[in-house]
């Protein structure tokens, strides 16, 4: 299949249906799997079922979409799947998508991208061995721009970097005598404590925790731990204290003997840790920022001002506007901005500054790491 | 007219007019002039129509909603006006609003709150005297926490004040270097010019002026000067420099000679001054914000990130997170979070801090000052 054959493969109903689809993958939340969505069609052309991923631990885009139709007595077979990102093959913490949509009598699936993890027993190939009709390459600049970052951290074997910031107006994460609990609305830290349960790590810098001595737990309205706990990363070259919060009693805690923010998610990387959210402080948020190393940005905006006290940045290495990093509104994951309580929550992810470009078709050059 | 009286006098027909009204008004602009809504009801029950003020210059809510009237062919005589203030009795840049109710032959009159200007000759009596029934009272304290800000301008002399701020999401106003132009989006750039032609006076700071050079004209699209320019205003103890581009070749130029906001104010006042918008500096800003005399806040927020440079403020004396200023969110004049461009607009007002009850029936105590 060459290049002129991708691009005239698909109809004005399968054009159709991969918009839907990426509009529906929107709706995930950003982290170690990308956003997808998925659309299945019948013969004549009606989009029977939308799916879409809602974060690592919870069924693909293509599974969403076929325990849907099942709930609603919907038969596929015969049908086609339209998916922003080709279909897994491998059982992680969910089923195969290959074996989901053999299953269902599936007969063509369409999708944007490849899936950049597995060349060698990728999804598409499961799927021809069974008979499948597969093509892609439909939208794949948008589905490629759609999980940019989460290309770009796979390459180069990272785990996905959230940044959240809690703020001022002012860009104040602390008053002058160091009070910050708390800038945010309880809305914003509820949100927070959500978003801490989907994560695999939480990073923030000694400094954090020599003066706020935070817990860096998931927990509930009730101040009770919840849901599943994201391991607690501190970095920099001080020791941690033998009585910080941090260290819990679960023994889910890592110090990173480091200041560079490139060799603390190598070593989280290793420990299997694929979607990290760095809290804080500013030396922190700055070092991973200035290191162009940040792939979303959370901010909570409180509409407060301080004038004086700890800024959340404290150098970029930036002298001029010109050098000013841009940042793009993120609509993924409940929008670009948010009401939660007084404050606001934006959610931006940085504008492109380098090309890449996503493999439209296999190679071997990448390492098998087991899809997403 | 006792207050019992007042509390039970009006029908759930005009409360709902009321309602409708005290929305309609929050359409309009803060500034010189108050938020206020007018919808008028027939015998019926039913609206016909509703008005409301578009800031000073422009007519009033009761004159807005006669208009429409007559250019749909309504014939108002024997209906009720509900309005959020009482009506003027005065020909300011608009006719008086009491001889158009009169025209219109409009027979009821239920507003919210006084016009507390002119006591001695308001619109209720005028209403009166050609026999109108007038009502007043009905959700007073709505109507006056709409424009809590304006009657505390109104009380103290003094204009009512916008503090406007360009910034990054870092609260940064300018990088090391100094550079500035632009952190906004052309169309923050643009709204802000719009604001800049409904204000009597800019003012900035004589630091801004030797450092930034600015015009402080309101331009359109192209540059060139548009609409009403206001009068612009420097504010310090250092002279403007005789080649400085604030003083333009018009002579609607002003140097205020004090560091002290309150004092700055009273010198607009005195010149007739009734809306002034704070552009900067840092230290401009700061001053007012301690001060408290800020009545709507307007920021510019910018998706871009600098780490260092000028931050928007440079202390307003608070020390500690207990002390934090809050502000709450303003949905008047295109909403609390408005997108211009790749910026978002915040508009905020300050949370109430002292008690403030507006007049609900007439003293003598105000001087006359010719209404809104």
């Amino acid at each position: 299949m060459n290049r002129i054959e991708i691009v005239t493969a698909f109809s004005a109903v399968e054009t159709a249906a991969m918009d839907a689809a990426l509009e529906a993958a929107l709706q995930g939340p950003r982290g170690a799997n990308p956003l997808v969505g998925a659309v299945v069609i019948d013969a004549a052309g009606r989009q029977l079922v939308t799916g879409y991923h809602r974060g690592a631990g919870t069924p693909h885009a293509e599974a969403d979409a076929i325990t849907q139709a099942e709930a609603a007595g919907l038969d596929l077979s015969g049908c086609t799947m339209v998916i922003t990102l080709e279909p897994c093959d491998h059982s992680g913490r969910t089923g195969p998508c290959t074996q989901a949509i053999i299953r269902a009598g599936i007969t063509d699936v369409v999708y944007a991208v490849d899936d950049p993890h597995d060349p060698a027993a990728g999804g598409a190939a499961t799927l021809r061995r069974a008979g499948v009709q597969v093509r892609s390459g439909l939208a794949a600049g948008e589905s490629f721009e759609l999980n940019r970052q989460w290309f770009l951290g796979v390459a180069a074997q990272r785990p996905f970097v959230t940044l959240h910031i809690a703020q001022t107006l002012d860009s104040r994460i602390a008053a002058e005598d160091g009070t910050s609990q708390w800038i945010s609305s309880p809305e914003s830290l509820a949100d927070n404590h959500g978003l801490r349960r989907r994560i695999d790590a939480i990073l923030v810098g000694t400094q954090t925790v020599l003066v706020d001595n935070p817990r860096l737990t998931a927990r509930d309205a009730s101040g009770a731990t919840a849901g599943k706990q994201p391991l607690r990363a501190v970095m920099g070259l001080r020791d941690i204290p033998a009585d910080a919060a941090v260290r819990g009693d679960d023994g889910n805690v890592l110090h990173l003997p480091t200041r560079d923010p490139r060799e603390a998610l190598s070593l989280l990387y290793a420990e299997g840790v694929r979607h990290v959210m760095v809290e804080g402080g500013s030396r922190i948020l700055s070092s991973f920022l200035a290191a162009g190393l940040v792939d979303e940005l959370i901010v909570y905006l409180a509409p407060t001002l301080l004038g004086s006290g700890t800024p959340a940045l404290n150098g970029l290495g930036i002298t001029t506007l010109a050098d000013a990093r841009h940042w793009d509104w993120d609509p993924s994951d409940g929008g670009a901005v948010l009401t939660l309580g007084r404050d606001l929550r934006l959610h931006l992810r940085p504008e492109p500054t380098e090309a890449f470009e996503p493999h439209l078709s296999r190679t071997a050059a990448e390492p098998a790491m087991g899809g997403y």
